[in-house]
């Protein structure tokens, strides 16, 4: 347990720090740091000198790993560097892992921001509107504050800290994982845990510690026939039409209740334990929070815990498009010769991704012959991700939990979420450490959308979570 | 039946003046009149002008009616201009409408073409390669030919012939159906029986009188639920998707062997009679022909007989995409928020396209019903046409059919097709005349493709046929 007047004197370090806290996070808002724009790639570099400048401040040791070139609306650019800060090596202290990314989305004030993006603007509520502000530079930069706090405030630093910044978050991560996997026995040795603050409360009103994600099975099916696009006229009534087998193979895949109807999908799906069905009944969520999300009352599920069941540890099927249909406003009279559907199946523990390929390519298979149709048909598994779940009962989440505790006098909510976060995996399966994802904002950030904002006591508070935590961390006994 | 020894004459002057008759098309061709193309406007007005030329040069009295002006690729331009022309009025004989046009496709020497395109070029097996040699330089040219040989021959002409010349058909025929509703009891007045010449034989060997057209019935189908596109992640399995119900809905109209699944829509297709059961034993046509054309194995039927059956005298549904889910390559995990699929019903008499919307709307509303989702259903027909179907026992099909034997001592095939030419309708309808299709040029002769061409031979003894058909038709007992 940490020390009471230790964790009192460094809260009120940060409390009469607020309007320096705010200043610089606006440094960093003004940097338009988008990744996936070449025209912004210097601003990207700009954003990492910047945090390099920080990191020599707070005498934080720094490697700033190139990752390489790649290729971005036809010119061959550099890629940001992955900043990799060691901050103490004390071998009687645990030592954590923190990342975070220095890049953001695109934002242009035409698409509706009420203010301009890269000036960091604050409302009457104590909105503090601007791109990055909460995706991810509130948070990054909440660790370095943390820091910065303990040595202005004169508390010795509970653990010794890895940093892991990187500046191609928003497209790809292009470079990471390969930096990961070839730095974990050197760079990343000695890690004992690893905490993630790049996601949000699951709502607006209670901080809440992520131990689950979902993972991805994304398939393209393509039924070919004729050589060509054909007119329907001509056509229509004397070949097999791709497009008709394609939209019948597709309708057996799941009800429109969302009922997924591969047979063996199912079957390796977690069984919900009385202990997991225990947290969700102090879970702070409503299905208006979801109605407002979806902007229609078209949810599936009228009751709370079985709508975050199914985002959260049961499989879903979503049907995406279709690729060589008619697919432009209007009218056109074509027969397509070739079309590929897509579809993804997201996936739960303990679901393996080579057998849900394998369920997939076989029930389809099965059907397709059904139809007897002359056309031809083609599965591809594009891409797979596994699902990701920690146990919030390891010492890294009970020490986040305590600090919650601290911080915000209440017990933080236990979520999964519904999408990936593939660093996650990377880290957990590379490091074989427990991961942690702590976030700083609210659910309503509005991350990747415009006016994006942060809080000014999520920042704030926020600061105090990712140092409470680290005391926290320290607290516990070794394992 | 017209005299044997006037026929003979007018045989001969054609087959001695060829070579003049392909220096004309050439002529023609080399004007590249692409009425889907603001640049080649100039050139299709140029095209007007040539063949007022060539109605002066043959005594042809015409009025250049103007349509109006149309707004294409960002620039208001004036509509080409619709000739109509008239040759004779003698009270005594019959008078044919003939209809034809004078604008053609774009074409480029890159896509394909093996000569240019805007050079008729003759190969050493008498095809006569341009774009519009065939569709449809070639017919219209032909009944110009056709009088100037009657004249130079010193052969009275058998009939009164009115001329409608469009430059737009390959860009919607706009203004052409206000015109004929327009004219139809002025300049169209007294018109006796319509002849068309803008189709082409069934296969390479044998002419065809074509009397029946499919109709068209599309329908635009959207369902939506969400305000906004959601991410599949944070979404999928908590909300009623769009695309699920969508494709559900589609695989209920058709079979994988082309059934129609919609209740009552093959109510009213007419029975096939005796009659016309005896027609398909005639007709020149392969399975191979079909398997050539689209280009794989993948017909439905083995069978000659039911495969035109199929194309010609049945309904036909074909799903032609869906607008507003992800449609390009790659990979993308959008649950998208509103779809519209299309999907068309070819229709064949006596089916009445107010009926088939209503059978498709309560259809699909039913099936809609049935899944219970909370999603929202919108059906729109966006376009119909009823089928077309003439009697080729009508005295203006015999004349057609006696005309064919003279020129090539074999009994024209009795065909129908797919498709729609919707002009075919407003003459049928506005007039209420019989209308005959008279192709000049070969199922190969790929209008609207690269190397379109014309073979030299279907176009010295089209300009007979169509010569005859006129003669044959001033032989019809008055009725």
């Amino acid at each position: 347990m940490a020390n009471t007047e230790t964790l009192e004197r460094f809260f009120s370090y940060v409390d009469q720090n607020q309007d320096h806290y705010v200043t610089r996070l606006r440094e960093a808002v003004a940097i338009p740091s988008v990744s996936s724009d070449a025209d912004h790639r210097e601003d990207v570099y700009r954003m990492g000198d910047w945090l390099i400048g920080l990191f020599k401040q707070l005498n934080i040791s720094y490697e700033a790993a190139e990752p390489g070139t790649h290729v971005l609306d036809g010119k061959t650019l550099k890629l940001p560097p992955i900043l990799l800060g060691t901050y103490g090596n004390d071998p009687n202290k645990k030592t954590i892992l923190v990342y975070g990314h220095y890049d953001v989305q695109p934002a242009l004030i035409e698409d509706g921001w009420r203010s301009d993006p890269w000036k960091l603007t604050e409302d009457s509520t104590g909105r503090l509107v601007g791109r990055g502000s909460s995706d991810d530079k509130g948070p990054i930069i909440g660790w370095l504050n943390a820091i910065e706090a303990h040595q202005k405030a004169g508390i010795e630093f509970p653990v010794n800290l890895k940093i892991c910044f990187e500046g191609m978050e928003e497209n790809e991560s292009e470079g990471l994982d390969d930096l990961i996997l070839r730095e974990a026995n050197r760079y990343f040795k000695g890690v004992d845990a690893v905490c993630i603050s790049d996601n949000y409360w699951l709502g607006v009103t209670k901080p809440c510690l992520t131990y689950g994600l979902r993972g991805i099975s994304y398939f393209k099916v393509t039924v070919s026939g004729p050589g060509r696009d054909l007119h329907s006229g001509v056509f229509g009534g004397t070949v097999y039409e791709p497009m008709t087998d394609l939209i019948i193979l597709f309708s057996k895949l799941v009800t429109s209740d969302g009922k997924i109807l591969i047979p063996g999908i199912n079957d390796d799906v977690a069984e919900l334990t009385d202990e997991e069905k225990e947290t969700y009944k102090a879970i702070e969520f409503k299905i208006q929070d979801l109605q407002s999300a979806i902007e229609s009352q078209t949810n599936l599920f009228d009751n709370e815990t079985q709508t975050l069941q199914a985002r959260w540890r049961y499989p879903s099927l979503s049907i995406h498009g279709i690729e060589g249909a008619f697919s432009a406003p209007g009218v056109k009279t074509v027969l397509p010769c070739k079309v590929s559907g897509k579809f993804s199946i997201r996936s739960v523990p303990n679901m393996d991704p080579d057998k849900v390929t394998a369920c997939v390519e076989k029930y389809l298979k099965e059907e397709f012959a059904k139809l007897g149709s002359k056309n031809k048909l083609n599965i591809e598994s594009l891409h797979g991700a596994k699902a990701w779940v920690s146990s919030p009962n390891h010492w890294n989440f009970v020490a986040a939990a305590k600090a919650v505790e601290k911080v915000f006098k209440c017990k933080p909510d236990l979520t999964r979420e519904g999408g990936s976060i593939p660093v996650t995996l990377t880290f957990q399966d590379a490091l074989n450490k427990n991961v942690l994802l702590l976030p700083m904002g609210r659910g309503d950030d509005g991350a990747h959308s415009t006016n994006e904002k942060l809080d000014r006591s999520n920042y704030i508070q926020g600061i105090k979570l990712l140092g409470t935590y680290l005391h926290e961390v320290a607290a516990v006994k070794s394992t």
